[in-house]
């Protein structure tokens, strides 16, 4: 395995591979949900590679940055045991030198769900992305459905930019009491994390009620609603049911749809989401 | 010569391409200075790719784009004369379908000159060359000095991007009388064209008062100013010396500067420029 810590030290290692190249974009402080990204990398491509880093134009300044988690040492153990060949790690003056100055930005399914929540989110997701693709130049690239618009976002970029890689979306990852995995989910505390699959299980109760037959949105949602809301402590950003292509909400379900909903418990803002139809 | 008249062929021509690939986008309608810019291309790479696409979104409302001039078959022949490879002409609809929400933005530099009296144009062109970097995968891309804030700007985005080429910025070419080539100066009467040279003549007593030692920069402008407002119906846009890198203006030129002038003579708005220090 070998880790690049520099732009042309990662471009360099890319002019050697031979054969496709998967590509797996993290934030670091791994779980068992980057993990399988990686494992469905490894089986589509000869050379897997693995980023690493906490990019700071995807947070707001009153957002959590400096103290999101970050364990390099133990990731490396991590993916170094699970056949990965390259791990690339740049600085943050790397990536952003000083007058940094050119963004990408997908327009219009960026102002819902998590865009209106965090409105600089997605500019600075797509932005890392979009450099990331052309130094990293892979065949195939990773996400989880657990960021479902970001997934959304990205395969909107890479489609109307004419980029030259496939997005691979994998299923969310969950813990036993179906928790989707997230390196923010460090930040409950004991007391906190048994209620926290409360996402979880809103998403069961509207595939349930969608089972037996309801199409009402506004009902499904005020069921989820209520059911999270007896969690104490937690607060709801946003609980969504929402078309599938643009995100905008929808009154009666008839297509696909995306159901999600952001709750914040204590001090972590989970995310989770399941797709109906 | 081969022609792609969609992304999709143009990708798979790209494809079979051996060796270094040279990259010349244009809006058609050629001129002496685009057929430089491919004889450049040629002596650099075995193989010379040609764009032509008028881009719909750099052009506001009230631009010239419908009247935009466009020659296919002429320009064909000019292109095949001088032994370029590939021709990539999409039309607006493979290029923009339905729902296209994807921008690349140059910030800060993009807010002078050309930026300020077309405030929405270099979005259009980063995001369109964008797009044809990714569909045409160059490994040198070329544009001429005449556009010398739309080549700092490209450079700016493909060094931030981190995208796979480079930028070669060639020498306007210049008319006979100093005029600088351009596809809008087919816009001129017969009366005007004689005075059209007004740009260049500015920016020649411009380098003719630095070289005597002159370095306020508002009296270089001043005596630009004077001698244009000379031509009858000649209209101002603007007369700036800026600094190479952040196109700020200067006070006192020390460093390299851009002196650069736009000026609409009847119909057509002109551009030209050149670098002193």
């Amino acid at each position: 395995m070998k880790i690049a810590r520099s732009i042309s030290e990662m471009k360099a290692l890319r002019k050697q591979c031979t054969g496709k190249v998967g590509f797996v974009p993290t934030m670091g402080y791994l779980h068992e949900g980057h993990l399988q990204l990686v494992k469905n990398a490894k089986m589509d491509n000869p050379v897997v590679v693995v980023s690493i880093f906490v990019n700071p134009t995807q947070f707001a300044p009153n957002e959590d940055f400096k103290a999101y988690p970050r364990d390099f040492e133990r990731d490396c153990e991590l993916l170094r045991g699970i056949g990965t060949d390259i791990i690339f790690a740049p600085s943050d003056s790397d990536m952003y030198p000083p007058g940094f100055n050119t963004w990408v930005n997908v327009q219009g399914i960026t102002q819902y769900l998590e865009g209106r929540s965090r409105p600089t989110h997605f500019q600075g997701v797509t932005t890392v992305c979009n450099k990331l693709f052309n130094i990293v130049q892979p065949d195939n690239a990773y996400f989880g459905q657990k960021d479902a618009q970001q997934a959304l976002v990205i395969q909107k970029m890479v489609r109307e930019l004419n980029m030259n890689l496939e997005i691979v979306v994998c299923p969310t990852v969950r813990e036993a009491d179906g928790l989707a995995m997230s390196s923010r989910n460090t930040y409950l505390t004991p007391q906190e994390r048994p209620t926290a699959n409360v996402l979880y299980r809103s998403l069961m109760l509207a595939q349930d009620m969608y089972a037996r037959g309801e199409r009402d949105a506004a009902k499904i949602k005020s069921a989820m609603t209520g059911l999270t809301l007896q969690v104490p402590g937690a607060s709801i950003d946003y609980v969504s049911i929402s078309d599938i292509d643009n995100l905008t909400e929808v009154d009666r379900i008839s297509g696909r749809v995306l159901v999600s909903l952001a709750v914040r418990i204590g001090k972590p803002r989970l995310i989770d989401n399941i797709v109906l139809g």
